[in-house]
C-alpha cells in the first residue's frame, strides 16, 4: 500500500515524532510504501515528494519542527487547487493519506476525504484548541516554554517591584495561557474564554500592592480581549508587513496598568520561541501514538477519522464531528488560575 | 474549620504545589485553618504540628520536596500508633485530614477514616500505579528526567558502538520505562507487566547489529524479571544496609548482554533523581488542581475520597475503590513501545 | 566588624550566590556581622536595613534575582544623596561596604570609597561589558537562554523556509549575541562593535539562500547600529512610557530583509527573560567565589577593588582602572562567529 | 590540501561542534578537503575515512557525542598499528592532522608528530585534567548535569532527612567534584586532590545535624581516597567484566557514613550521563574556536601544538609541555568549596 504523508499549518514540536512512527509502523509491520510530500498541501499540489524510509528518520525523535517542511496554505475548490490535489494523488498512486495538521489542515482533509480519498488525521496545534482530544501535538512544549519564561520573569519582578506582563499564543482559546499561569504561579490570567474588565484588573493589582506584595504577574493570550465599554487608551497599530507591531494585547495591558497603577511595569511577548525546539517526552510520546494510531486505522480500512487522546487511551473520532469546532477552557480550570492567584 | 494536611511515602516533585493550593483555597475561600503535619503520618502520631498560613508556601510551586517532610511510616492499630493518631487529631481539634501520599498513605487514610476521620486523599507516585487516575504527582517529572537521561546516553551509545542499559524507577508497573522508552526512542523496553526472555532479548540485539544498526539502547524497570526458566547467571547480592549493591536488574542485564553479544555494554542505574529537582509544569497544575478539589471537596463534607485526574477532569473516587490496587501499563500503550523499536 | 551589603542595578541570576557567599564566609570565617541594604543605594540613603544571617540564605544558590531587592538609582553629590549615604553608613557603624554591580554601581562605588568609605565591589551585568575581568555575574546565564531561544526557532525557520531574527540584549557590546550566535550556528550575527551594512546583509542572505540554504539566522545586540548611510526606512517608534514600542533594531532588520530578499521573516526580540531564572553553574560558582573573595579582601583591609576572573583564578583588579569602561568583543571572535557562518 | 581528522578516547558533548568547526572553516576559508577517520585511531589503521563536507554537519551543533565515532585505542610501536596509521596517512595523502582528545590521543599524537606528521590537537576531557588549558570539551556540560543531579537530591534530602552521597566522574583531579559542589550547594565535596579522613567527614557530619541541620550532601570524586590508616569496612569489588560493581567510592561512603553516624544514607552514582546529551553552549563555542583556531594553525604550518583556552583568548601550547601531565584543582578553589559547606 501506498500511503502519503504531510504535516500542514505552523510547525511545532512533536511533528517528526508522529512522522517517525507513521514510518517505521507502516514499513515494519505492514510493509507500507510511504510518500512524503514537502511543505504541506502545497507538496502535494506541486507533486513535490519525498519517499521516506528508515534512513529518513534516524535521530529525528528530539528534533523540533518537521522535517517534511510546512506551509499555511490549503487548498480551494473554487482556484484549482483541490483538483491538482487530485491529479497528484492519483499519479502517484496514493492509495491513503495521512494528513497532520491543526484546524486548516484538517479541514482541507475532510474535503478531500469527501472527494473520495482514504484520509486520517493526527491533531497538531500549540493553541490545544482542537474539538474531540485532550491534547493536540505542540501544545505540552509550548506550556513548558512559556512556563519557564514565567519562572525566569518573577524573581525580575520580585527583585525590582514590577508588574511583568507575559503575553502568550492562544488566539481563540486560552490553554496556554491558564496552564502556564497556574504552573508558573501568575497573579491574573487573562484569557479569550472571559472577556476582561480592565477596571477590575487595575483594581486586583492596586489592592495586592497594598496588602501583602510588591510585584505580581499578569499572563495574557494575544486573543484576549477588554470587555466591551472598558476604556483602553491605547490601540494596536498593524505593521507595513500585516504584523502587530505595536499594541498587541501585552503592551496595551502594560501600558494601561502602568497609567493607573503607577506601578513599574514591563511586558514580555514571548512569540516565535513557544512553537520551537525539542519536543517535551510527553509530545514525543503523544506524537508516536498518534502515528501509530493513524497507521493502523489507515491500514484498517478507516477514513475520514482523527486520532484523539481521551483520558488514557488513543481513540478514533470522525473528522466531520470536530472539524471547525473550537475547544475552550473550561470554566473550572479557569478559576483554578483565579483561585491560586 | 481546622483542616489538618500532610504528606506521606517518598517524596516526590509537585507535593508543595499541592500544599500551597490547599493552603491558598483553604484560607482564601473557606477561611479555615490549616494545620499542618510534619514528617507524614509520624508526625501525627507525635504531635508534631505547623500551623500553615500564606507566609509559608511563597515561591514553592517550582520547588522539588515537600515543605512539610515525609516519612516511610504509616499507623498501625497493632501497636498503638493509630490511637497516637486520633488523640493528636482530637487534641488539635482537627475537623478534616488531606492526605498527600501513595499506596501506603491511602491506605492507611481509609483506616483513619474508617475510624471516623473526614479524609480526602490526593495520590502521588512516580510509579503511577495508584488506580483510579490517569496521573499521580510526580510521575510526569520522572518521565521527563529518565527521558534526559536516555537521550544523553543516545549519543554515547551512538558514537562508541555499545549496548547502553538504563534501569528506571517502577517496581509494581512499568510506567516510567514504558513512557521514557518511547519519549527517548529506545530499542528494547522491559516492564514488570511482561515477564522478559533473555533468549529473545539477546537475539532481538544481535540481529539489530547485524542488520543495521551499531548500537543499542534498552530501558529496563528495576521490577521487570526474566521469564521463569531464562538462565540469567548473575544474582542479585543484597548489602549491608538493606540495599541491592549488587546485581539490581539493570547490572544483571548488562551483564548477560555483554556476555552472550559480544558487544561493549554499559549499565546506567539512574536512582534517586528520579524524584527529586523542580516539578514540570504538568506536575505543577496537577498538584495545584488536585489542592482546590481536595479542600473543596473537605468544605463540601466528602470523605473516603481521592481525587483523580480523568480525561481533562479532576474528579472524586471512593478510596475503597482503589486502596491496594495496583495500575498496570496497558498493553497497548507497550505495544507502541515495542513497535517504535 | 559590621559590614554593609548591597546589589544595585538590574538584577541577574547569581546575585544570591554572592550574597549567600558573602554571609556565609564573612559570619563562619570572620565572625563579621552581615548589614544587607534594600533596593541597592537606595536603601543605603533610606537606612533600610536588614541584618543577614544564616537563616536569611537557605536555598538562595539556585534561585534568580537578589533577595535584597535592587533598583536603578546612584548617589550624587548635588541631590543630597550621597551625604545620606554617608550618614547612614555612619549611623549603621558600618565599617566596610561590599557592593554588588554594574556600571553604575561601580561607579558611585568608587565615588563613595573616595569619600573615605572601604569598598570592595563585584561585578555583574548580563552584557559582559564590565572591564577587568573575563566574566561579570548573570551573563553566562544569558547566553545560555539567548541560545536556547535560537535553538528554538531554529526549527521554526528551517520547518517554513523563513528568515528569523532574533533580537538579544547587549547596549553597548555584543557579547551575548556572539557567544548565543556561535553556540545557536547563527548564519549571522551583528554586534555594536561593528556597524553593519545592511546591503551586505541583504546581499548575503540572498547569495546563501541561492545557493544552498532555504532558510536562515540573524541574531542582532539591540546596540547594533547600521552603519552610516545604509537606508533603512524603517525607523524607531518611542512608545507612551518611554520604550522602544517599535522600531527596535530587531524590528527594523527583519523589515528590511523581508522588504528587499522577499524571504518570509519573522522578529524575536527576547528582552526580559534574559536577565531571570534561576542561574547557570557557572554563575553560581562566579557569584561564589567573587563572594568568598570580596570578603578575604574586606577582612585584609584592602579597598577601592573590584573582583574579578582572569582565566582560573579571581584577583583584584583598582577600581579606578575599570571604572567608565566598556569592555568589548575582540575582533577575533566576531570573525569566528562570521567564519562559522 | 588534505587534512585528517579524528576524534579519541571517551565521547563527551562539544566534539561535534569542533568538527563542524573545522570542516566548514577548513573547507569555506582556506579550500583543503577534510578526511574524516571512523573511531578514533582505530579509523586510522584500518583505513576507515569518511570525506567530510557541509553535508556531514548540518544540525550537528547541539547533538552531543561525535558523528565520526570514537574509540578507547591508542596506536602503538610495538604492535605494528603505529606503521599502519603512516601507512594510511600516506595512501590517503593526508598532508596534517587534527585529533580531537584526551590525555591518550594526545599522547598518541605526540608520538606519530614525531614520525614526521604535521599535527594539531584538540583537547577534550570531561574530567578537564588536560594541562595547559583553562577548558577542555566536554567538561563544563558535564558540571552542568552533575549540578542538575545535585539539586535534584537536594529536595529529597531535605524532604527526608536524609545524607544523600553523589559519585561524580574524576579520576585523577576533582574538577567535576568541585565545580558541581560549588554550584549545587554541597555540605562537603571530596576530591583525589586531597585524600580525605573519613573520622573528619563523620565528625562534621555529627556536628551539621547536631547544630542546625537535618540533612546533608556530599559529593565526592570517582577518583577520591581516603587516607590512609583511615579505616573504611567495605571494600571494592570489581565484576566479572572489569567494571566497579560494587564499592564504588559512594558506595563505600554511603555505607560508612550510615554505619558511624546512624542518619538515613542514600547514594547516587551518575555514570554515563555525565558524558552524554547536547552540549552546553560553552561546550559548543568552545569546540567551535578549538576548531577554527586549530584549523588557522595547520593553515599557517604549524605542528605540535594543542589548542587551549587562556582566560578569554584561545592559544596555542606545545604538545610536548602538556602530554602526560595532570591538572589538579588549586587549592584556593577547593578551599571555596569547604568555606560554603
Amino acid at each position: 500500500m501506498r500511503v502519503g504523508l504531510l504535516t500542514g499549518g505552523g510547525d511545532c514540536p512533536g511533528l517528526n515524532a508522529a512522522i517517525r512512527a507513521v514510518v517505521k509502523h507502516g514499513e515494519g509491520r505492514y510493509g507500507h510504501s510511504i510518500i512524503g510530500f514537502r511543505n504541506g498541501w502545497k507538496g502535494v499540489v506541486d507533486g513535490d515528494v519525498l519517499p521516506m524510509g528508515r534512513q529518513h528518520i534516524r535521530n529525528v525523535l528530539p528534533v523540533g519542527g518537521t522535517l517534511l517542511g510546512t506551509a499555511r496554505f490549503h487548498p480551494k475548490a473554487e482556484d484549482g487547487s483541490l483538483d491538482a490535489v487530485m491529479a497528484t494523488l492519483e499519479a502517484e498512486r496514493i492509495e491513503a493519506l495521512i494528513c497532520i495538521g491543526g484546524d486548516g489542515t484538517l479541514h482541507a482533509a475532510s474535503k478531500v476525504a469527501e472527494a473520495g480519498v482514504k484520509i486520517v488525521a493526527i491533531p497538531k496545534t500549540i493553541d490545544n484548541d482542537v474539538a474531540g482530544t485532550d491534547l493536540s501535538i505542540g501544545f505540552h512544549t509550548a506550556v513548558n516554554i512559556a512556563t519557564e519564561a514565567i519562572d525566569r520573569v518573577h524573581t525580575t519582578a520580585e527583585s525590582h517591584n514590577r508588574v511583568m506582563v507575559v503575553e502568550v499564543m492562544g488566539r481563540h482559546a486560552g490553554w496556554i495561557a491558564v496552564n502556564s499561569g497556574i504552573a508558573g504561579g501568575a497573579e491574573l490570567v487573562l484569557a479569550p474564554e472571559e472577556p476582561f474588565d480592565i477596571d477590575q484588573v487595575v483594581k486586583f493589582l492596586k489592592h495586592r500592592h497594598r496588602a501583602h506584595a510588591n510585584f505580581s504577574i499578569v499572563v495574557v493570550a494575544e486573543g484576549a480581549e477588554p470587555r466591551e465599554g472598558g476604556s483602553m487608551d491605547y490601540t494596536t497599530q498593524v505593521g507595513k508587513y500585516g504584523e502587530i507591531i505595536a499594541g498587541a494585547i501585552g503592551d496595551r495591558l502594560a501600558h494601561e496598568i502602568e497609567q493607573r497603577t503607577g506601578f513599574d511595569t514591563r511586558v514580555t511577548i514571548l512569540g516565535h520561541v513557544q512553537r520551537g525546539g525539542s519536543p517535551t517526552p510527553t509530545d514525543r510520546i503523544l506524537g508516536s501514538r498518534f502515528g501509530v494510531a493513524a497507521m493502523d486505522a489507515i491500514s484498517e480500512g478507516q477514513s475520514g477519522v482523527m486520532t484523539a487522546l481521551r483520558g488514557e487511551r488513543v481513540e478514533l473520532v470522525p473528522l466531520a464531528e470536530v472539524a471547525g469546532k473550537v475547544k475552550h477552557v473550561p470554566l473550572d480550570l479557569l478559576r483554578v488560575a483565579q483561585t491560586l492567584a
